[in-house]
C-alpha cells in the first residue's frame, strides 16, 4: 500500500463548501520549513480505482500521525465538489462489473413524495425549484431479484472490492472483514444506488462508529441546511448521517444529502409514510408503506430504521411506564396496532421487506421502538420483549441474505448498561449493536450530549459498535450546526475512549502522539492532533495570544515558573533521560553528598 | 424536622452578588396560581441554630420536589450578604461550646505571604489595597494541642452538630455519619477556623460530591475574579472548592475567599511555600512550608493537599513515562528530592504535620504527585507505588485522628479504570477517594470536561467520594466564568449518574420528577427542574420562543403532528392508562372486529 500526497499545488479549488473544506496546511510552512498542520492523502489498495483516504498530521518534529478520514473529497483541494453535481460515484464500476444488476425506470417521483398535494400550487413551485439538478440516473435493483448484498458474497467468500477498502481503512485483512460480515458481525451499508459512498465497516472488532442525525421538521430548516449539516458532520467525523426529516420536500431534501454524501445515509421510511397519510397513523398501510421503501431504496438510502419489533401484544407492556414509548416510530407502530386492534404490518411482512431490501442491498437497522425514555423505564419487560422479537427478526433478516444491525436505548442508569448489550449479543447473535447513548440520567436537559456519551463510551467499550450522537439540543429542539459539531466531537471521545478500553490495534498511537507533543510543548502540533484543533487552538489564545507563547514551555494554568512538565524535563536534563540514568545520577550525587560529609542538603528540621 | 420557608415577602435584599443569587421564583404566580420556580428552604435539625438549606422546586402540578443546595446565603433574599464583610459564622457557637479550643495571636502576616518583597513598593500597594475588611478575628486552636477534630469526636461516640447537619443533608441518621467518620470511611472537612462553612460529608455512602478549582496564576485573574468563580461554581453545584493560586496576593485572596465561602475550601501550601523562595524548588525547607501550612489553618482552610508520597525512589520510576511527572506538587517535590539527594521532607516529616493539621481540623488530601498525566502512564510503577505510600501515612493520620482522603489520578482509559479505585480502596482502609476525572483520552484538548467526566462517572459509581472537576480550558489555559460552570454542570451529571448507579436513596426521584414533568409536557417544570434551568430554558426558546410553546404537547424536534410523547398519551386516553385496562379495551376492539367479520381492518397484503 502506497500514500498518496493530495497536497501538490491545487489549480482545482474546492469552490462549494469551500468554509467546510478549510484545513491549516494551506497557512502554508513554518519558519524551519517544515510543513505543518494537515493534508489529506490516500492509501492505494490493490487497484488504482481503490483509493483510501486518510489524515494526515504532519508534526515539526518530522513526524507524521496518519489518522481515519470521514471528511469526504470536500477536504481534497485537487477534488472539485459542486453540491448541485454531487459527488463522483466512485463505487459505480465495481457495482457494474460484479453483473448482477440491472438499471431500471424506477417508481415515478410523486408530488406527496415530498408532502405536497397536488391541489397545492405554492408547495408545488417550491418542490420543483428545490429539484436535484446533478446527473440524472436510472436506479438499479438485483437481476431476477438477487440479493446483491455484500452478506451474500462474504458468505460466498467473495471479498469485494468495498470488503477490501475498509480493511485498508481499519488496517485489518479484508479475509477479516469478509469473515464479520459473513457471520453477521458486522455491516457494511453500502446500497447499490448510493456510489459515491467511500465505504465503511460497523462490527464490534472494528473501530467503534458515530452516526450524526440531520433532517428538517415541521417547524424548521431547510434542504440547504441539511446539506451543509451532513458535510459540516463528516468533516468532524461522523461515520453515517441519517437524514430524519418529518416536514415538506422529504424526497428531495433526501436527494440532495445522498448525491453529496461521502457516509452511508440511513432513514427512518416510516417517518415519510406517515406524512403521505397526513400524520394519520391509523391510516397507514403496508403497500404505502412498501412503497416508499421502494422509492428510498432506488434513490440510495443505506440502511433503514424498521419498528418492526414493536409487536401488538407489547403495547400494553408499556402502560405502566413513567414515559410511555419515546421512540417515534415506535408510538406510531403501537398507535396503528391499537387502532386496528392488529398485528404489526412490519411485522407480518417482514419477509417481504427483507426481499425488496436485499434486491438494493439496504441494510437493516431494527429499530427498538420500545426503547426506555427515562431512568425508571430502563430495561423493562416492553424493551426486552421487543429485543427478543429483534432477535427472532435478525435471523429472518440473514436468512434473505439482508445485512442487519440492532438499535439500542436510550435512558439507562450506568448500572444497567451492560445487560443490555449482553442481551443483544445473545439474542441477535453477535449482530452490530447501535445504541442512542444511553443517557446515564434525565436530569440535564441541555446536557444530554454530556449525559449520555457517559453511557455511549461505556456500551461500546464492552461491544456495541455503533454510536448514535446525541446533541446538546436532545429534548429541547432542533439542533443547529454547532450543536451538530458539539455531539459529534463528544461521540467521537466516547467512540475512541472505547476503542482504546477494548485495545483496539492502533488507537492509543493517536493518544501517544498527541501526549508527547504535550510534554515536549509542541502546542502547533497538540493542536493539530486534536479531535477539534480550532476550539483547542482558540482555548489557548484566549489568554495567551502571542505567536511566542505557541514555543514556550508552560503555559497559562501555571505560568512560567510553576509547570510540572518542565520541571520534569528539567529534572531528565539534569539527572539523564531513563532510569538507568536518574539512577547512576542519583548515585553520583549521593557520593558527592558523602564526600561532603552528608550535611550538606540535610533539611533544616533533620 | 420542619421545613421553613425562605420566601416570605423579602425587605432584606441581596445587594453583592446579585446575580448569583438571581431565581426564577421572583417572576412570581402563574395564571393558575402556583407558585412556579424554585426557592431557597431551610430542613431545622434538633436545635434551632441548626438549619439545612434546601432548593425547593415548585411544580405547575401543586407537587414540589427537594433538592440538595450548596449555594449558600447568596440564594437566599432573607439573608444579606456582603463580600467586604463575609458570610455570618454558622458553627462559631458549636465551636465554641465544645470547649477544647482556645483564641491566640497567631502567626503575624507577612508581605512575602503575597508573594511581596519588601522591596517592592508597588506590590506592597497593591496588596494593602486589596486587604479583607471584614470582622478581624484571633485564629483558633485545639487547647495543648489536642486534636480537636470531628474523627476525634466521632471515635469518642460524641455526634457533633456539624455531624447532624450533614445526616439531615443526605437523609441519613445522625449515627451513620458518625460511624463513617470514625471508621475514617468519610472526612465531614471544617477547619474551627471556617465557621462559615455549611457541613458536608465525604464518603462512599453518601452524595458523590465534586469540587471546583479555582484560583490566579501569574498570568492573569485577580482576587475579585477568584471570589466571583467561588460564588458561580457553588451556585451551580461545588461541594468544595480548591483555591489553587500560584502568582501574588495568595494569602489576600484566600482570606477574601474563605470569608466568603459556604463551602470547604481546599488548598496546596506547597504553591505558596514555592511563591515564598521565588520557584526555586530546592531552596524549599521543612520550616518555609510548615509555616505556610500554619498561616493557611489560621486563615480557615478546609483540607490541604500534602505530596508526601513523592518519595525519593520513586522518582526514577517516572524516567521512562510518556508524560513524565504532571503533578505540579509533585514534579515540585521530585525536584527537591533529587536536588538534594534526600528523602522527601514531607515525607520524613509527617508526622509533625499530622499534629499541626489536627489542631485546626484540617483534613488531609493525600496528593497523588506520580499520578499518570497520559493513557501511556496509567496504573504503572511509579503510580502505584506511590499509593501504597499514601496507604501508609493514611495510618499514620488516623492515629493522629486527622481526617483524610486520598487523591487520585488523572488520565486513565476505562479499562483501567476499576483498578485504581479497588487498590485504592484496599491499600487506604476505604478512606474516601477523590479523583481528578480521570480523562479516557488525550486525544480531544478542548473537551477534556468530557473525556474525563466519563471516567468521573465511572469511577463514582464504583465507589469515589469526592470528583475534582475539570474544565474545557484543561491543558490549555486558566478557566473562566462559563468554563467554571461547564466544568461544574459536567461533573454534577457525572456524580449524580453515579448515585443513581450505585443506588443512593432518593436520587432516582430527581429523574422520576423531571421525566414526568416531559412526560406531561409541563415545560417550566422541566427547565426549573433541570441541572442548569437557564440553559435548558434558552435551548428551547431557540426554536418555540412564544410563550404559548411552553404549555404546547410537542417541541420543534418533531413538530405538532410527530411527538412520541403525544402519541403515548393519546394511546392511554383512547385504550386505558394501567396495563389491565389497555388490555380489556383491546379484548373490547378484538370482539368488535369478529363482530365485523374480521375483515375490516386486514392489512391489503394479508
Amino acid at each position: 500500500m502506497t500514500i498518496k500526497d493530495a497536497r501538490t499545488p491545487a489549480s482545482t479549488q474546492n469552490t462549494a463548501q469551500a468554509d467546510t473544506a478549510e484545513n491549516t496546511d494551506t497557512a502554508e510552512d513554518t519558519e524551519a520549513g517544515k510543513s505543518i498542520g494537515w493534508h489529506k492523502a490516500y492509501v492505494e489498495g490493490s487497484r488504482p480505482d481503490l483509493r483510501v483516504p486518510v489524515r494526515q498530521v504532519h508534526l515539526t518534529n518530522g513526524q507524521s500521525v496518519t489518522l481515519y478520514d470521514t471528511s469526504g473529497p470536500y477536504t481534497d483541494p485537487l477534488v472539485g465538489t459542486d453540491v448541485r453535481r454531487g459527488l463522483a460515484p466512485l463505487r459505480e464500476n465495481w457495482i457494474i462489473a460484479r453483473g448482477d444488476t440491472e438499471e431500471y425506470a424506477g417508481r415515478p417521483v410523486r408530488p406527496e413524495d415530498d408532502g405536497i398535494k397536488h391541489t397545492s400550487p405554492r408547495g408545488g413551485l417550491r418542490n420543483l425549484d428545490a429539484v436535484f439538478p446533478g446527473r440524472p440516473r436510472q436506479p438499479r435493483r438485483g437481476r431476477d431479484g438477487n440479493a446483491v448484498t455484500q452478506l451474500a458474497y462474504a458468505r460466498r467468500g467473495e471479498i469485494t472490492p468495498e470488503m477490501e477498502y475498509v480493511a485498508v481503512r481499519e488496517n485489518v485483512s479484508p479475509e477479516v472483514v469478509r469473515e464479520e460480515i459473513a457471520a453477521g458481525r458486522a455491516v457494511l451499508p453500502a446500497n447499490i444506488n448510493h456510489p459515491e459512498i467511500e465505504p465503511m465497516i460497523i462490527g464490534k472488532r472494528f473501530l467503534v462508529k458515530v452516526n450524526a442525525n440531520i433532517g428538517n421538521s415541521a417547524v424548521t430548516s431547510s434542504i440547504e441546511e441539511e446539506v451543509d449539516k451532513m458535510t459540516w458532520a463528516t468533516r468532524w467525523g461522523a461515520d453515517t448521517v441519517m437524514d430524519l426529516s418529518t416536514g415538506r420536500n422529504i424526497h428531495t431534501t433526501r436527494e440532495w444529502v445522498l448525491r453529496n454524501s461521502p457516509v452511508p445515509i440511513g432513514t427512518v421510511p416510516l417517518y415519510q409514510a406517515l406524512e403521505k397519510v397526513d400524520g394519520r397513523a391509523e391510516e397507514l398501510t403496508w403497500e404505502i408503506y412498501k412503497d416508499t421503501v421502494i422509492e428510498q431504496a432506488e434513490q440510495g438510502v443505506d440502511y433503514m430504521t424498521v419498528h418492526a419489533g414493536v409487536r401488538l401484544p407489547y403495547v400494553p407492556l408499556t402502560a405502566n411506564r413513567k414515559t410511555g414509548i419515546v421512540s417515534r416510530g415506535g408510538s406510531i407502530m403501537a398507535a396503528w396496532c391499537l387502532a386496528h386492534h392488529k398485528e404489526s404490518f412490519l411485522y407480518e411482512n417482514f419477509e417481504e421487506l427483507c426481499e425488496i431490501l436485499a434486491a438494493y442491498d439496504v441494510t437493516y437497522s431494527l429499530g427498538d421502538g420500545l426503547r426506555p425514555g427515562s431512568i425508571a423505564d430502563a430495561n423493562d419487560e416492553a424493551q426486552f420483549a421487543e429485543l427478543r422479537t429483534l432477535g427472532e427478526l435478525n435471523r429472518i433478516a440473514k436468512r434473505c441474505n439482508v445485512q442487519t444491525m440492532i438499535e439500542g436505548p436510550g435512558h439507562v442508569p450506568m448500572h444497567k448498561i451492560k445487560e443490555n448489550i449482553d442481551l443483544q449479543q445473545e439474542i441477535c447473535d453477535e449482530a452490530p449493536f447501535y445504541t442512542l447513548g444511553p443517557l446515564t440520567t434525565d436530569v440535564a436537559p441541555a446536557y444530554d450530549h454530556i449525559t449520555s456519551g457517559i453511557g455511549a463510551a461505556m456500551i461500546a467499550w464492552w461491544g456495541t459498535a455503533m454510536l448514535c450522537y446525541v446533541t446538546p439540543k436532545e429534548h429541547l429542539g432542533l439542533p443547529n450546526r454547532d450543536d451538530v459539531k458539539t455531539g459529534v466531537i463528544t461521540y467521537k471521545i466516547a467512540a475512541h475512549a472505547a476503542d482504546l478500553a477494548k485495545g483496539h490495534p492502533g488507537a492509543q498511537e493517536w493518544d501517544d502522539a498527541l501526549s508527547d507533543a504535550r510534554f515536549e510543548f509542541r502546542w502547533e502540533d497538540q493542536f493539530n492532533l486534536a479531535l477539534d484543533p480550532d476550539t483547542a487552538r482558540e482555548f489557548h489564545d484566549e489568554t495567551l495570544p502571542a505567536e511566542p507563547a505557541k514555543t514556550a514551555h508552560f503555559c497559562s494554568m501555571c505560568g512560567p515558573k510553576f509547570c510540572s512538565m518542565k520541571i520534569s524535563q528539567d529534572i531528565r536534563r539534569q539527572h539523564g533521560s531513563s532510569k538507568g540514568e536518574i539512577e547512576e545520577g542519583m548515585a553520583q550525587k549521593s557520593k558527592e553528598f558523602a564526600a561532603a560529609g552528608n550535611r550538606v542538603y540535610l533539611p533544616i528540621a533533620d
